[in-house]
């Protein structure tokens, strides 16, 4: 059986049915409540999606594969999956979506947006006295699907681009101007005009944007984190801002949020956007496309894209 | 002699002594002031900059070249120009930040930062329930260098790029998917996510974005102008904003700020910059090596870059 089980929408009558053909009328069935999963999972060859799927995985005893609807694995990687040990594949639909928003971000900050919005909303027109240089030294930590659609667009606006990654390989050297490996870029960080993390929360990307970093770094850098908020030290970003060290910081996550009377709050030059890098509207087609295509696969043979080498990685 | 007068910055020394290297040895004088400007204007050939340039005309009777800095020639363009006739260049300089701005904006609106930033400053960490999908299908209006750097950076983001100008040409058709010229662009608003206005002012222009544009473009359409506010028809604009028949707007200049009580104040998804997409706060080393390069053109009798042609045409 293929258990379907989406976080954020309701599967369409279009992609049950593809599901089905590419199957060979493998029965396709839908969980809406986590009573519905437990009671389906024991059938279970595939599922996709991630929605219960904790609390189905002790009874999913025939689990061969899950397909994430995610980008971010660390928190599907749990005790339970790595005790069934399924194969599991992430998603890439998302990827242009979140080197957008990083885009976004970035440029935002580079030309003063939220202190003119500020300034806006107290009916002045003022210009910022604190404009940035154009960025023209980009690096862009971790080159996944993300890193390098993130890599690929500075690149097409002009960007030098700096791109770091635990090993080389094709695409990741396509994807920029220069690849680092290993701790090389530790030493590039004094002519980066902006900084964009698009890491997976690993043990070795836990806490990597650390306070040596922010030192490191000029002060007019831009910073920006559309991946997890573990990926960055709060407290040592949030230090290099306030204090001046850094041109601007913008996150798309947050592990807690800050007391309300941190300065942080009033920065002006500090943008927090509510873990929303990979939202868009019309998501739904695009998404269902690629599980079908992922299906497609599977019952073909064919490998399928993005598996995620999580039993011999710690997260 | 050559005559300086810039409107933002002091010219460095070696800009001084290159201007005097490639004018073989013509005076190079700075007015820092319109008592300054008077005395000198009758000795000048060439006037690099517009400071005082209105008041200057009338004394300037040797005059054979205006060098101005900015972009936008409407508010250079007067009645004392066209008395005196001099040749006139604009700068070019400032077109890749133009273009940058105009994307930061697009940009911004499009991922709803100006609502995130409203709830940041609350304290708040909550999705805006109202994304717009990414844009796909632009139209930049006015293929001058800005608007061609415009198409050429959402090009290379992906979207599919609509150029509208008045004549076509090589450059521009270089620089979109499609060129239109006349008024072909008005039938396809309907399929347009994204408008970007790069226009000069001029009769032909004034109030182009009218109110039948608006009622053309979809619902979730962003309109983004980085010319002059009267470009755009401002109650035709703001109206369609409010209305929800628009997705977002950005101006970078605005002829007169809206009544306090105007509610476009406090519509989320306006945004306006204080007529600051050319700057930059490093531009005077790209500025002063781009003047130079004219002045040495000029000696040596090569064609000048961005000529006006301004005496054919009524602005």
């Amino acid at each position: 059986m293929i258990l379907v089980m989406y976080s954020n929408f309701a599967p369409s009558a279009r992609h049950i049915g593809r599901l089905a053909e590419f199957s060979r009328d493998m029965p396709v069935r839908v969980a809406t409540s986590e009573a519905e999963a437990l009671a389906l999972a024991p059938d279970a060859e595939i599922i996709l999606g991630h929605r219960y799927l904790r609390q189905a995985l002790p009874h999913a005893t025939r689990l061969r594969w899950v397909q994430s609807t995610a980008a971010g694995m660390d928190q599907i990687i749990t005790v339970e999956l790595r005790q069934r040990a399924p194969m599991l594949t992430r998603s890439a639909v998302a990827s242009r979506t979140i080197a957008l928003h990083a885009l976004a971000l970035s440029l935002a900050l580079a030309r003063r947006l939220p202190t003119c919005l500020a300034r806006q909303g107290q009916g002045l027109l003022e210009r910022p006295n604190d404009l940035l240089p154009l960025p023209r030294r980009a690096m862009v930590l971790g080159l996944g699907e993300i890193g390098r659609a993130v890599a690929a667009l500075l690149h097409s606006l002009g960007m030098e681009v700096t791109g770091v990654a635990l090993s080389s390989g094709p695409a990741k050297e396509q994807a920029c101007d220069r690849l680092l490996v290993g701790n090389a870029w530790r030493a590039h960080l004094g002519t980066t005009d902006l900084l964009v993390a698009c890491l997976p929360l690993t043990e070795t990307t836990h806490g990597l944007v650390d306070a040596e970093v922010f030192a490191a770094l000029p002060d007019h850098a831009v910073v920006v984190n559309v991946g997890r908020g573990a990926n960055l030290d709060w407290r040592a970003a949030s230090a290099a801002l306030l204090s001046g060290r850094l041109g601007g910081l913008a996150v798309d996550a947050i592990d807690a949020l800050p007391d309300p009377a941190d300065p942080i709050w009033q920065s002006p030059n500090f943008l927090l956007t509510p873990k929303m890098a990979a939202l868009q509207p019309d998501f739904q087609p695009d998404i269902e496309a690629y599980v079908e295509a992922q299906v497609r696969r599977y019952f073909l043979g064919e490998p399928l894209l993005n598996i995620v080498d999580y039993l011999d990685t710690r997260t």
